[in-house]
């Protein structure tokens, strides 16, 4: 299984925030400053600089101080263990389901 | 994009504990009591309970009263919508490094 680790649990924590999951979808559209997502969230300075710096801390989100403005690009985490572990869950559930049905068929077959 | 969505939420909230993603690799190899998982996670059978409840709310794992025994299993949500999610975010971050990439091309170019 993939190596349980605090990277992934702060991965999954800030992607746990429909805010933070907005504002990694509009920095995907192209970099933005902490005033341009404050804008279009509709949020406070204050209230967009601590979920960017929840990203930023799991590596979803950089920001770079240019002259007086903060601008903020997507990445360079890739998710990939996050992916991986996903991946692995779905697989085990496949596999439940698949035993689940063998199980009712062998019980039907037993029962006719 | 994929829909924000409260059920987003639990789900990555739900995957952001390593003792949480460890019952769910548990019950992978199989349905699991709370007594059994409470031994395996050498955890309280109250600490492994609140562990399970958020794991149940965000649909990951089910429990069903048998006798006097709880048992748990996994799914029955099959994490569509957060795979979704994580492919849309890996092929933004891999958009912005081409555009990254297509620009400092250029700009080479001119140098020279």
């Amino acid at each position: 299984m993939v190596q349980l680790s605090a990277e992934v649990d702060t991965a999954f924590a800030a992607l746990s925030d429909p805010t933070r999951r907005g504002i990694l979808e509009r920095l995907g559209r192209g970099d933005a400053s902490i005033s341009d997502l404050a804008a279009g969230f509709e949020m406070t300075l204050t209230g967009i600089r601590k979920h960017v710096q929840i990203l930023e801390e799991a590596g979803l989100a950089t920001t770079e101080k240019v002259g007086r403005v903060r601008r903020c690009s997507l990445g360079p985490r890739r998710l990939e263990d996050e992916t991986a572990w996903i991946a692995r869950y779905q697989q085990m559930l496949e596999a439940r389901l698949d035993r689940l049905g063998d199980y009712l068929g062998r019980t039907r077959r037993t029962q006719t």
